[in-house]
């Protein structure tokens, strides 16, 4: 084929101008009826489809959500964000929508590529990650009315109930607190958290998770949780230092729940097979050397994304208005995968 | 801001037609240097920027690559398509582009979606992983004249040379090649190897690694090397089950080399910690369980990908010409990670 067929050809074809060939595809009313059956069937016999680009001119829309990309996350817990993107991906697609990638150095640099898109109508919403309190990122979408969600809630106190933030999350709390309600079901009650230092919004939520759960069932003193909470940054090395550290203050152990499965990884290679660990995301590396791990649910994080932006059918389109009647966040429970002893230690 | 400006707020207030400031934009050589002026007074006053659609119309270019997000692959090695995507997309950032992702069922689907993207003129050029034999897709590109580069060789005779097919590709045989040389050179001669059934274009490549260089130095007999060349699907399991069947036989094995790191970690729980096995791809589960593995370079791979689209130079849109110097191919050496010992093992 030379080239695609134009408004020109079929105007050509059914004799008549290019102003009364887009008249019949914008604004069929206008047209008499044998006219428009005229160019309706040249536009059939030419198989012409009005171009991507002049549509988005027209709609303002151009069905397609951006993300960015994140760096390369460290290679335990980083494949995390990018099962994210596999589960919008696919479910985009089935609603007719496409997802646009991007990279940023800093949130300020991210902030400015969702102004060059958004002023060149390249994207119809944002679906951020990786959220943090007082997250100027938020605050530019919501200033100038760029719609978004986020996977993460955001951490202050006063917005995450602000309706013009939508969000999906994965209740970390819950995770951590079945794990640790799992292992008191076992009938042990001296269960330590390895966990990342505090503030941080994830990690100070998981780590209540178990407190709460401890606090309930253990009949430990607030002495002895203390003692039991481990803090370190994410990290196999971290891990397993962190616990060679508690068990060598003699500090009784029967089990420990972890912030990660790098963090898993380390303290299992610090007590052996014989104390049962906990991770949290159930990546590929618990699968492989038979941890325990929390799973977060992508598929349901992914189709709560496009629930908020779109609504709950299938429209085909960004709707605001079908979305109107939608809770403005979701808070997605996690699952605990338990495996019976690590094939490896 | 109430809208963004637009070509009627320029000619506005530079006192011209819209046309005029069309024509300032696009054929400035035909408009009077005074009034050129003026215009583009008013254009840097509103902060005016020609809309992307309208641009995409003009210029028939996007500046969008277009690459299929594949399903989620199994969990130990799947990350490296995650990777190459990752690499990919900084890169083209880098140049001024942006990655579009779609999905599809089968190559058939996709093939729909390159045609629909192409109408649209949504992407300007496709990026293809996992390319196998007589791939349909690569011979609809080419039959459509659609610019793409695939990540993977063509893997026919006749096809790897053709000049209308640009591939990058990892050289598999270089990186087994290299594992086994590495162990021969430890003094070592009776090592085993664990691929993937035949016919497979990466995994016959890869197998050929092994034999080759065994051939030249091992000193085996034909008959010694065909009984320690297994065969197993990827998967964990697979790849215990079926050390533990060679050695089950009583062959001497000192070694194992395998195609990937799921057959890996399957051979290394088989053997222990006191036979080297060396897996491939590098993933997170080697790193975590201390595994020598094949590392692809994924960042140079992205590098060739866009070099062959675009040429050496920081090209901002895709310039063919700026191609047409660089070799159609690349096949890029991948590098053995060695670790000492398994930390798990």
């Amino acid at each position: 084929m030379a080239h695609l067929p134009t408004v020109l050809d079929v105007g050509r074809i059914a004799g008549v101008s290019r102003q009364t060939v887009s008249n019949v595809i914008n604004t069929p009313d206008i047209v008499k009826p044998e006219t428009r059956e005229r160019v309706e069937a040249a536009i059939a016999q030419l198989g012409y489809r009005p171009h991507a680009s002049a549509r988005r001119l027209r709609t303002q829309k151009s069905s397609t959500l951006g993300i960015r990309l994140d760096p390369m996350a460290n290679g335990i817990s980083g494949a995390v964000l990018d099962r994210f993107l596999h589960a919008v991906t696919e479910q985009a697609d089935r609603r007719g929508l496409r997802v646009m990638l991007f990279t940023a150095d800093s949130p300020e640099d991210e902030i400015e590529q969702f102004a060059r898109m958004r002023d060149g109508a390249d994207v119809d919403a944002f679906i951020l990650t990786s959220t943090f309190y007082r997250d100027p990122r938020t605050e530019w979408l919501i200033a100038n009315g760029v719609p978004f969600v986020t996977f993460g809630r955001p951490w202050g106190i006063d917005d995450m109930n602000d309706p013009r933030h939508l969000w999906v999350d994965v209740d970390g709390w819950s995770g951590v607190h079945q794990a640790t309600e799992h292992l008191l079901g076992t009938g042990i009650r001296h269960i330590a958290y390895l966990g990342w230092p505090s503030p941080s919004g994830t990690g100070d939520d998981r780590r209540r998770g178990w407190r709460e759960a401890m606090v309930t069932r253990s009949h430990l003193s607030e002495l002895e949780l203390d003692a039991l909470a481990m803090v370190a940054e994410d990290g196999v090395g971290n891990g397993r230092a962190a616990v060679e550290a508690l068990r060598a203050t003699g500090t009784p152990v029967e089990a420990i729940v972890c912030a990660s499965d790098s963090l898993a990884l380390g303290a299992a290679l610090a007590v052996g097979a014989d104390i049962p660990v906990i991770g949290y995301d159930n990546t590929p590396v618990a699968e492989a050397v038979g941890l325990s791990s929390v799973e977060q649910p992508l598929d349901e994080v992914a189709a709560g994304v496009l629930e908020l932006l779109m609504g709950p059918t299938g429209a085909d389109v960004l709707d605001r208005d079908a979305a109107a009647g939608v809770p403005r966040h979701r808070l997605v429970t996690p699952r605990l995968v338990v495996r019976e002893r690590s094939t490896l230690l």
